[in-house]
C-alpha cells in the first residue's frame, strides 16, 4: 500500500486529470471530488475512479473543458447546463445562487443538464448542509432495473441523497441508491464468481436468480418491493422530464454500449430552516438532534456514520492506495 | 350492504359531523375526504372514519370550529396554522396560495401545523397535481416504529406520497407508509389471532416477531431495512422540526394515550413543470408518458391503478356500506 497526504492525493488527482485535457476548473472540482471518496473510504467514489474518467474522456463521451453554464430560470430554479462535462464543476458553479435562492425563497431547486455523472451525491448534499441548509438529491442512471411485477430494466439504480444541518456533528445525511444494491456488487460477484443474495435481481425470464451473470444479463431489483420501485419511478419523472433531460433508458441509449458513466440530469431541492422557523430556528433545530439522540442513545447508528470516522482517519494520517492503483495513476502523469 | 351514491353519502358524512357541532367548513372537508376513500375503496380513510372524527371531538382532542389561518412567510412557503382541527381544511384552504406560489417560484412549499390528523395523502397530492403541477407530501405520526438496528419504537408510520400530473389519465401517484405495514394491519392481525408475516416488528427485547401483541407492544420496523429507516428519519424531520412541528415521539405523548388521530404538522412541496420547461413542456410531459408506458407494457401495474378502477365503479355505480356501518352512521344523525 503506498501512503498519501490528502493534500498528495489531490495534487495526483489533478496532476492526471490536467495532463489528460482536462480543464484547470474541472480538474479540481474532480480531484476534490476522488479525495473526498478517498478519504471516507468509499473506494468506488475514490481516485480508482480517476481511470475513469480518463477513460470516458478518451471514448469522446465527456467534454473536459466544458465550462457551465448558470441560468436563473425562475425565482426559485436555478439550471446549471454542464456542457457535456462531468457534474461535479457543474455542481460548484450553480451552488452559490441555489444557497441564495434558498434563503430568500425558503426553497428553491437546482437542475443540472447535460452532465457526465459518476459523481456520489453525499458530497453535494454535504456542500449543501454547510450552508446551513436542507438539501435533498437525485438522478437517474441507467436503465438495469425491473420496476416492481415487472421483468424487463427500464428504471435507473437511481440514488437519492437527504442532508440535515447539525451545528455540533457532521450532517444527518443519507445516500443510497434505488435498486436493491449497486451494480458495481452484482460485477464483483460475478468476478468471483460467488451466489447473489436473495432478491437482488432476476433473469431474462423474470424469475428471482442469484446468478449474477444471469442478472446482468436480466434485470436488477429495487429495494423495498413496490414502495422502492415507485421512489426509483418518481427520480425518473423529476430528475429526467421535469428537469428537460434524459431519463434511464434513454442514458443507456446514448452510450450505446460504451460502457461510459451515464449522461444524464440532476435535481437538487434546498431549504431554508431559518425561513420556515425565523425566530424559532434555534429552538427546533435542537428538537431535531432529540430525534438523532433517540436513535444513537439505543445504540442504533446514524447513516454515514463509517464515513465520518473514516474521514476522522484520513485526516489525521492520511490514506493508503494499493500499490498497482498507485502505479497506474502514477503511469499516467 | 346498503347502497348509496356519491351524492348521498356526502350528503349522510356532512350532516353527522354538523350534528355534532363542526363547523360548515370543516364537515364540507372532512366530508369530501372520507366519501373520496369510500369512492377508491380505501375504506380505513372511508366512511368509518367519521366514527373516528366523533371520538377524537368528544375526547376533546379536535377544534370542530377551528378557522386555519394562513401565513406567507417567504415568496416560496405558505404556512398553515390549523389551529387544532383536522388537517384537511387547512390543506384546502392554503391550496391556492401554494399552487401560485410554485407557478410564479417554480417550486414552493407549504407547512400545515397544529393539525389533527388521519388523511390519506394521496387525495392532497391529487389535488396539487390537479393544477397540473409535480406534488409531495409527508408527515410523522406516532411514534410506533424502531429505527434499523435499534428496538426503541421513535419514528412514526411516516407516509410518504408523490404525483405527477397526466392530462389524459389520473396522475402518477403513490402513497405509502416507510413502516414496513400499516399498523391497522397489525391490530387486524391480533384481533383475527393470526400471525405477522415476517420483517413487521419486533418484541420488546428487539427479537423478530410474528406475534401481533407482542410486536404492538414492541416496535413495528419500516419497509426497505436501513433505506427505509433513513426516510423515515428525513420525514420525522422536514415534517417535524423543519416546520415547526412535533415529531412522532412529541405527538404520542401528546395523545397521552387517548388513541385519538396523531397531532402535528406535515409538508407538502409543488413543482410547476412550465416553469422548469418553459415551451420545451408538452415535449417533456410526453417523455413522462414513456416512462409510463415502458412499465406498463411489460405487464407491470402503476401505483394507484387499483383505487381508479374502484373509482370508475363508484362513479358508477355508487358506494355500498355496510349495513352496521350504516346503522351506527344514521343513529349519530
Amino acid at each position: 500500500m503506498h501512503p498519501l497526504t490528502l493534500d498528495e492525493a489531490h495534487t495526483l488527482a489533478l496532476n492526471v486529470l490536467s495532463r489528460h485535457g482536462f480543464s484547470q476548473e474541472q480538474s479540481q472540482a474532480l480531484a476534490r471530488a476522488v479525495v473526498a471518496g478517498e478519504r471516507d473510504e468509499c473506494r468506488s467514489h475514490g481516485l480508482y475512479r480517476l481511470l475513469n474518467c480518463i477513460k470516458t474522456l478518451a471514448a469522446g463521451k465527456v467534454n473536459a473543458e466544458a465550462a457551465p453554464i448558470i441560468d436563473d430560470i425562475a425565482p426559485g430554479i436555478v439550471r446549471v447546463d454542464a456542457q457535456g462535462g462531468f457534474s461535479q464543476l457543474a455542481f460548484e458553479s450553480g451552488l452559490p445562487l441555489l444557497a441564495s435562492k434558498a434563503r430568500t425563497q425558503g426553497i428553491a431547486a437546482m437542475a443540472i443538464n447535460h452532465c457526465v455523472h459518476f459523481s456520489a451525491l453525499w458530497i453535494e448534499i454535504e456542500a449543501i448542509t454547510g450552508h446551513g441548509l436542507v438539501g435533498l438529491a437525485c438522478n437517474p442512471s441507467h436503465a438495469w432495473v425491473a420496476p416492481a411485477g415487472g421483468i424487463l430494466p427500464v428504471l435507473g439504480t437511481n440514488p437519492l441523497a437527504f442532508g440535515w444541518p447539525r451545528a455540533a456533528s457532521p450532517p444527518y445525511l443519507f445516500d443510497f441508491a434505488t435498486s436493491a444494491i449497486a451494480r458495481g456488487d452484482i460485477e464483483l460477484h460475478r468476478r468471483e464468481n460467488k451466489a447473489l443474495p436473495e432478491g437482488w435481481g432476476i433473469d431474462r425470464c423474470g424469475h428471482p436468480s442469484r446468478d449474477p451473470e444471469a442478472v446482468l444479463e436480466g434485470a436488477m431489483l429495487t429495494f423495498g418491493g413496490h414502495k422502492g420501485s415507485a421512489l426509483s419511478t418518481m427520480i425518473e419523472l423529476i430528475a429526467g422530464p421535469l428537469i428537460g433531460d434524459l431519463t434511464s433508458a434513454q442514458s443507456l441509449k446514448h452510450d450505446a454500449g460504451a460502457g461510459g458513466s451515464p449522461y444524464h440530469g440532476e435535481l437538487l431541492i434546498a431549504m431554508d430552516p431559518k425561513r420556515f422557523l425565523g425566530e424559532r430556528t434555534e429552538h427546533f433545530l435542537q428538537q431535531a438532534e432529540e430525534v438523532f439522540t433517540s436513535i444513537t442513545s439505543q445504540g442504533a447508528r446514524l447513516p454515514s456514520q463509517r464515513r465520518y470516522e473514516a474521514r476522522e482517519r484520513s485526516q489525521r494520517e492520511g490514506v493508503w492506495l494499493p500499490d498497482h492503483l498507485y502505479q497506474e495513476l502514477s503511469s499516467l502523469l
